[in-house]
């Protein structure tokens, strides 16, 4: 069949809209018909060439909703008319990963989906016989797109595609590192560096938890007024402070130190100062943003000697199939917000706007809607 | 009183034995007639200059056993015959720490015990009219010392001195590290790096817990004799190997990632193995070794964000005044061995000796016995 595709030709290059040729779901595969997605700051870390295993061309997009029309042999817990969310983590269920209940990193078709491949080791897209590679396992940039069953989380009919797609990365990864990975209990007090989108739903996280004080930072003022929409008592612009000078004053709101704090930056200095300012004996740090290639983070050993614990997150802990549906219920009932995060929908011929405004700066989500 | 006494003039020269001058206990202090003290790595990196805060003249020392002997006013909870274990780490049980329930690092006399003073901002010891500084709040290189009520552990009667005083740091450290810190569980994958006294404890303590595959890891060979005695299921000489053979070598010998590993090196190199080599998803890895100053841990962020765990431990996470009773009991039940690693027996007189031997690797552990 034909799909209309925005495919990333090579690194540093726009987008280019074209038709695509999709091959249909082989066994245990569905084909999805993508309604809305998402551009993730990942998406553009691929496109901007950061990431030193991208695969050039290809499908970008990883933060999708859409509907089932059509599976593979031997798919059995998704059928055509199905809403769905796909899953860049998927939850198989059987791996040594999933098994041990221990951790959301499912390593059934890790190996095929880091080269680009579907789990039989080739791609459903091409574009005038050239092989076109799929991405993170969604490919959400393409009207139409094959995933494998293991990789799409079933929800209700009456989420909204618009909004619910961003729960495929963003809202997950924030409000999942909070109440998954973290587990942040009643009268935590909790830290966010970094008031983009992924810090927007710690926040609202931490709020859901029961929070104490919820401390926002970033250097860029105008976050101030975002971060409060959603729940954050505090808000701190460290632009030009030092390390010592941001944990002094952390350590004061928060009388003794983060019980968590969350870095949503990507910026490894910024990680070390997130750990520096939990509270001594027992506080958390969890870094969920994505550091450029080659970056380390570091810190004296007395700081985890003396009780601090460095952690991280993907997908906000959360297992696709059985924990989005019920992020998709939290929004549905109101306890999470996402609409006011949405601040710009697009055509699929716009797309290379999104880019532009998230670099910018001037977009918490922009979505595409096909 | 009089008390015969080790003293560190100086960093780098060699304890001198003299006879000081020891004031009794004050209110809410005992007075506590050492009877045996263990020589650990702390008070050589202290004598040797490498602590920055290592304050002197002072009397160092703080693995212990001994006889309460008098009490000062309000003291309840122990009386003199009393035999106690001193606490470098003490339980009050009221300050922010202790009521979190979450961490063992009491808070209650911080501030005076790193400037070598008791509670009340003054020092106990003399010598000729000048005065010689506590260690740790402890000072067990003195046949007698001054301690808070806080900062001793009532054990049984029946525990020789001779080994139980190791309960004062090493074995606590080590056991605790696993089964307080770490909290390993039966068929859990354990790896230490570092096979002293610590690291021979973390073995007995994962065996404890009923680790599966225990793997210890050292430079020097016969150290592997020395693991397998307390439990050790596999040993690795990764002297020569790069921190990549070192992960594939462990990766391999446990599946896929050690569930629970322990740095009990202090070198900052080693920490980052003992993270690296943890499974991805879910391994932790636990920092016990004293780093030198200035010395910085480095990793990716991947690692963590891939689900390891970086952590650090202080007295095993054990709680004083709680659980160095229940050590002595398992000590003394057998289900912990210390005779074996007390290789060397001195007495005060020979006590600069127990530091040769250590410094040379010959020793596990020495105990001067008074």
């Amino acid at each position: 069949m034909k799909t209309r595709a925005a495919v990333a030709f090579e690194a540093k290059k726009p987008l280019e809209i074209v038709e695509l040729d999709l091959e249909g779901p082989k066994a245990g595969e569905v084909l999805v018909e993508i309604m809305a997605t998402g551009i993730c700051h990942t998406d553009a870390y691929t496109l901007d060439g950061f990431d030193s295993e991208g695969i050039f061309p290809s499908v970008l997009g990883h933060e999708g909703a859409g509907i089932v029309r059509e599976v593979g042999a031997g798919v059995t817990s998704v059928k055509p008319g199905d809403h769905v969310i796909p899953l860049y983590t998927p939850e198989c269920g059987k791996c040594k990963t999933c098994l041990s209940g221990k951790s959301n990193l499912c390593t059934a078709i890790r190996a095929t989906q880091g080269k680009g491949l579907m789990p039989d080791g080739t791609s459903r897209f091409s574009y005038k016989g050239q092989t076109i590679y799929h991405y993170m396992g969604c490919s959400t940039f393409s009207n139409f797109t094959v995933l494998p069953e293991i990789a799409v989380a079933k929800i209700r009919e009456d989420a909204p595609f618009k909004t619910s797609c961003y729960i495929g990365c963003g809202v997950t990864t924030g409000v999942g590192a909070v109440t998954k990975t973290a587990n942040v209990q009643p009268g935590d007090n909790v830290v966010v560096f970094g008031l983009g989108g992924i810090g927007l739903n710690v926040i609202q996280g931490a709020k859901l938890a029961g929070a104490n004080r919820i401390v926002g930072i970033d250097i860029n003022p105008d976050r101030e007024e975002w971060g409060r929409q959603f729940g954050m008592t505090d808000f701190l612009n460290t632009k030009g402070m030092s390390r010592e000078e941001t944990v002094a004053k952390i350590v004061e709101i928060t009388d003794g130190g983060a019980d968590f704090s969350f870095d949503a930056t990507g910026n490894t200095e910024v990680m070390r100062t997130a750990l520096e300012c939990c509270h001594r004996g027992w506080g958390t740090s969890i870094i969920i943003g994505v550091a450029e290639a080659g970056k380390e983070i570091a810190t004296r050993p007395f700081q985890l000697v003396t009780g601090r614990n460095w952690r991280g997150t993907a997908f906000g802990g959360a297992k696709g199939r059985t924990d989005v549906p019920k992020i998709v219920d939290m929004y549905m009932d109101g306890k999470i917000a996402i609409d006011p995060m949405i601040t710009h929908v697009l055509t699929l011929e716009e797309i290379n706007k999104g880019f532009d405004l998230m670099h910018a700066g001037e977009s918490i989500r922009s979505v595409v809607v096909y």
